[in-house]
Order: C-alpha cells, then structure tokens, then sequence
C-alpha cells in the first residue's frame, strides 16, 4: 500500500498512526500540500477531488477520505469491533469529527502556523465552533476512558489527530482534564510524542 | 425504529429516503429546526450535539449522524454492497458529501431559504467551494450511472438529498448535463417528486 500524505496534516497522520499500530505494510509518499503539491495534474489524476491522504493499494485501486481509509484499514482488526452497532457509533464520531471538529479546531491551527494569523485574528465562528466541540469531547470522556469502546478504536485516532494540536490552534486543553487523560491514553498506545511535550517546547521556542 | 427529523433537512430527508426505499418500519418525530426544537433539554438528552437527524432504535439504543445511521440501516441490503472495497468507495462519497458538498451547497440553501439572503448575498466561499463540489460530481457521473456501483446506494442517496435541492441555494443545476439525469434516475428508483417539478413551482411562485 502507498499512503499520499503530508505529515503537517491530522487527517494524513491518522492513517500513519492507525498504519503503524497495526504493523501494516505500507510506502510513505510526501506530498507537500504547501507548496501545491496536491493540486498537480499528477495528484488530480489519482485523486479528483486534490486533497490528501489517499493511498494505493498494490491493485491500483484508489481511496480518498481520510476516515474511509481508516475504516478500510481496521476492518476485522482490533481498531474496529465486529458488532454492527459499535461500528455504527463508530462511524457517528466519524462524520462528527470531519463536520463539527476538523473544519473548526483544524483549520484554526492551520492559519496560525501556515497563513501566520495571531489567535485574536482566527474565525470567531470557528473558534466557537472548535470550542464547544472539544468541551463535548470532555464531557463525553468524563465516564469513558475511549469514545466507543473499552479501548483504542479508529473514533479514538480520528478525533486525536487535531486534538492533540489543537494548542497549535489557540484552543486550550488544560483544564479539560478528561480530554487531557484521553490524549495522553491514546498516545501510549500510538506510542506517540506526548503533546505535552510538544506543547512545553512550541511554548519555549 | 424512531427518526427524529425536521423535513426541511436533506439530511433527515436522506434517512426517510431510505427507510421508505427499504420498506423498513418506523415512527417519524418531527422536530422543528427552525423552532430550537433540537436545542432543547430533553432534546439535548437524547443527542448532546443538538444536531438532526437522530434514531432511537426500539432496544433505546440511539445514533446520531446522517451518513452514520444511513450506513447502519443498509447493512446487508441492496443499497449497501458486501464486498469491502465497494464499502469503502461509498464511505468516501459519505466523508465527501459532508466535508466538501453539504457545508457549502446546503448552506447556502438556508441562508436564502430559512435567513432571507439573496444570492448575491451568499458567502462567496461557500459559493465557490459548492460550485466545485457539483462540478465534480457532474465529471464523476459522465462515464457512470451511480457514484459507486451500478445500481443505486446510500452514497446515491446521501449525495442526493441536497443535490437536487441545489437551485434553492442559488446553484444552477442546467448545464450539468450528467448531473441531473442522474438526479432524475434517483428520483425515480426513490418515487420522490421531480426536482424539475419544485423546480418549477419556485420559479413561478
């Protein structure tokens, strides 16, 4: 399998990081979404819509979206349950995550770091926005340990991507402790930098 | 089953769509958007993200989600295919629809239709990125029949709820020739009216 990704972006990363839990076979392809990338008669031939990850499978067959990938990928492994209904609340952080929570928290952090906005120049709706979605994250987690099931599941690496970032953004995680617990959980388990860390050295310099 | 839906949704109207289509057996809740209805605390209790449509299964067992729900009620019938790969086609146009077309096609739809803008008043990137999105799929079905495979799917219903609402978001739908046989073709299968035939009613009152 080839994954087509720029690893500036969640939505890229989750597939890496589901990828890698699983101990899949897989070539990495940087595709710099910067510098355009993503937009060359090469990327549209493969993928019509320009936007990343896609990956390739050894067939030739072609898949876009980064949460149909994941669930491509976890199907009949441990990220996904078996159970109809686990994959039906499943798929509802799915689509909330790419409609309530990618569009806000992720393209707040995306004019900070890439379009050089300060944090008082970002969308007010998508500050909002981002806002009540990681305070639904929090309070969602407050009796669970992961979104779905007792333990790690492709809802969990969908909603980590950006959340983990979500500082980068200008959205604070302290004080949402649930979420925070979260991050740090699903992180041992990605055996992933901790967003702690992250977060002291992008506060430090 | 319970749906709980507003029917000026395509979104709710995608589950009715295929519920009625699958000759399932349910209740129909109305909830009325525009009344804060959804914002309610009983509501709330319900669905904690406030957002339409909503099923409750007879066990009260509750899902979320348009796209989530579709997935769940076509498991193992004709508008689902078993074969994995053609899963993950449909769940790509799923994560498309609702991160590239229904934010900016739908959108615009309810700024003039339920917040009395005029087209000129839209907001251009929503105009623009809407655009795009039917163009896509005008280009998608010139070689094809339905989004995935030869027969109608959820992918065909999800794509087409908002879709042949389009001209009540200001978006032209003559020209995209492919477009609206398609549309036609779904209709049919669906025995829903003719978008050609509110089409008509709009323009003459």
């Amino acid at each position: 399998m080839e994954i087509f990704g720029d690893k500036i972006s969640g939505n890229c990363l989750k597939i890496k990081y589901a990828a890698d839990y699983l101990g899949l076979d897989y070539t990495w392809i940087d595709v710099d979404i910067t510098r355009g990338e993503s937009r060359t008669d090469e990327f549209l031939a493969l993928s019509p819509n320009g936007q990343v990850p896609v990956v390739r499978l050894a067939d030739g067959r072609v898949l876009s979206q980064s949460n149909a990938i994941l669930r491509y990928i976890a199907h009949g492994t441990v990220l996904l349950p078996d159970e109809l209904f686990g994959q039906a609340l499943i798929d509802q952080w799915l689509f909330w995550e790419q409609y309530n929570h990618e569009p806000n928290v992720a393209v707040c952090r995306f004019d900070m770091i890439y379009r050089g906005k300060r944090a008082d120049e970002r969308d007010p709706v998508k500050v909002a926005k981002g806002e009540k979605a990681l305070d639904l994250m929090d309070r969602h987690l407050e009796s669970r340990d992961y979104f779905v099931c007792q333990r790690l599941t492709i809802a969990d690496i969908a909603l980590l991507a950006y959340t983990r970032l979500a500082h980068e953004g200008g959205f604070q995680l302290e004080g949402r402790n649930a979420l925070t617990r979260w991050i740090t959980r699903c992180e041992q388990d990605l055996r992933i930098a901790s967003h702690h860390e992250q977060n002291r050295i992008a506060s430090h310099g």
